[in-house]
């Protein structure tokens, strides 16, 4: 592995997706969701651990989750964790990291990935990481991979790859020609049937180079406010970006760079990939007993129910029958009963919750 | 209210059908289980204060709940707490408040109550009770309530009463021809009826010489066992009723005595009454939401879910959606989601916990 080559992982995710399971005090990320003895960082960092030294790895989070990635990621020096003051979506985020590491590194190359995401095929995974590396490092290319869609799936947004094939050293390399949102289930079956649309995984590389100059192109105000020069590895960094954050706009990188840049390309890759977004996504990844259940919690005796996500601390002593495609789940002092088609709607009972007893249940 | 007449509440019962909100350390006659602000035994013992002074109104409990009676009923001395040091069914626990309170005074007349019913019509009920006290002073007669069925309910047992009008004065009391068990739906309905035929409340009235003779002719084994005369009410009392019922069979009133006394008679009433014993007769008599739900728990947010009873502790947070026709209650550490319909089978579940974790937990 070159010495220029850095991976940045973004860990700032508030997690009220698996809520209670996650929470403002414990998002998703830093939790071992998939009863694998890990966290999804720590999964995500180990991964990534097979191919960068811990010194060139660097975590972005927010700084109430300082200690936790602290904690979670002993390998890492405190320097390695960026810390956001602020919730201001990925371009900001992206912003920070690059400028960041560009001072330290103007050669730097780097791979961005999101912390919580499952990946199956981790040697095909870092084998695709290192054919883009080569890619960015070649080429003035924003490069994301994009995921061989095996259901129209209405919880991803797709890529349009374009059907030419670029290079005859990587096939799988193409332009990308659009990106679209997350789709409905008509418009999902179309673009899989197409061939040409794959799902976007959120997971890009570039060199700071050319991230740098999309940003000064279609984000000039943010390039703007981050590009801090030498305040960066100074004792002027947190204040700095303390400022620059409550300046900052809040925008995703795909709608502020990717889907209005000429230079993104697409891997098209096949890793088993998951953003376990939802509790759906997460039942689909994880063992099951003889009726279909995911199981966690040494007291729960199940009868008669099938199909369901069933959580509970392992002190609790449960007893569930006749529960057929539920989520059932306990953290803490809240307990979290709903249809599974319906997973949808717990945003808004977490709203109502919020409504009534304070931001602090979260 | 003449000074011969005493009220006995049985309370010893464990109280395994509202697992978990009732278990051995916490029955369900000791919980305030409809949310009136009194356990079911204060409102027991509230209703009979009515018609009795405090010190002539007896509870029979286990001897594990000695203090739970006293910290609830503190208008009663220890005295007024008969406690039985092993469970051997009802009639045991009316020989040993019969013959107790025979020593105490042998003109005694008695009103034998559970403590764990629910009477709606207190002043109907009261007036049955005082009419029942006559009857019973006036005549060697084993006296019980029957209830006007309201419809071909399975947990109940019926006595079935002669047509003859006996006394002209009474003109609701009748002979009992039979007892029946528990009967399934279908000759339940012909019970019913047949208008022959009226629940069995469980509530006794006799005076102490009947009860004592009809014993001496019935369970001559259980009469001798407790003739302990003036081994009562002295310091022998405790060890000696301790020696009796480890000599003592199990076995309850109704089979003892009732089906095979020729002097039992039944008072045809209508004041209300559920046994409470099943989720069911719970659901009935409390207050409902819009959708149909029995709500305990401040912090209980419900979607799309009817007809259910859910209970949870005040400070627990709760979302629960696309529920209809459950039981979902949560105590101490422990809780239960199962169907309306299945519950008969929580007893079985309940076994399996205690199987797996020990007695202690119910």
């Amino acid at each position: 592995m070159k010495e220029n080559y850095y991976c940045v992982i973004m860990a700032g995710g508030i997690g009220s997706r698996f809520w209670p399971l996650s929470k403002l005090s414990a998002p998703k990320q830093f939790l071992d969701i998939l009863g694998t003895g890990k966290t999804l960082l720590q999964a995500t960092f180990d991964r990534f651990r097979n191919m960068f030294p811990a010194e060139r790895i660097y975590v972005v989070t927010s700084s109430i989750y300082e200690q936790i990635v602290f904690e979670q990621l002993p390998q890492i020096s405190r320097q390695q964790i960026l810390l956001e003051p602020l919730r201001r979506n990925t371009a900001p985020c992206i912003a920070y990291a690059s400028y960041k590491l560009g001072e330290l590194d103007p050669a730097a190359v780097l791979v961005v990935a999101p912390s919580d995401h499952l990946i199956l095929n981790e040697s095909a995974f870092l084998q695709e990481i290192r054919k883009g590396l080569g890619f960015v490092e070649e080429n003035d290319a924003l490069l994301t991979l994009g995921l061989l869609p095996t259901r129209p799936e209405t919880g991803y947004g797709y890529i349009q790859f374009e059907n030419k094939q670029l290079q005859p050293g990587i096939e799988n390399l193409r332009k990308v020609k659009t990106f679209t949102e997350k789709p409905n289930l008509e418009l999902a079956k179309v673009l899989v049937d197409s061939g040409e649309f794959y799902w976007n995984s959120g997971i890009f590389l570039w060199s700071v180079k050319s991230i740098k100059r999309s940003m000064e192109n279609h984000l000039p105000e943010i390039a703007q406010l981050f590009d801090l020069k030498k305040v960066y590895n100074s004792n002027k960094e947190i204040d700095e970006i303390s400022r620059v954050y409550s300046n900052c706009r809040n925008i995703s990188i795909d709608y502020g760079v990717m889907e209005k840049a000429t230079n993104v390309y697409g891997l098209a890759a096949d890793f088993g990939w998951s953003d376990l977004g939802t509790w759906s996504s997460l039942y689909e990844h994880s063992s099951t007993d003889i009726n279909g259940n995911t199981l966690q919690g040494k007291n729960v005796f199940v009868y008669e129910t099938t199909n369901s996500v069933i959580r509970f601390p392992n002190e609790k002593i449960v007893v569930l029958q006749g529960l057929n495609d539920y989520i059932v789940v306990e953290s803490g002092n809240i307990l979290l009963i709903c249809k599974k088609v319906d997973e949808q709607k717990i945003k808004n009972y977490l709203n109502d919750v919020k409504l009534k007893l304070g931001d602090n249940v979260i």
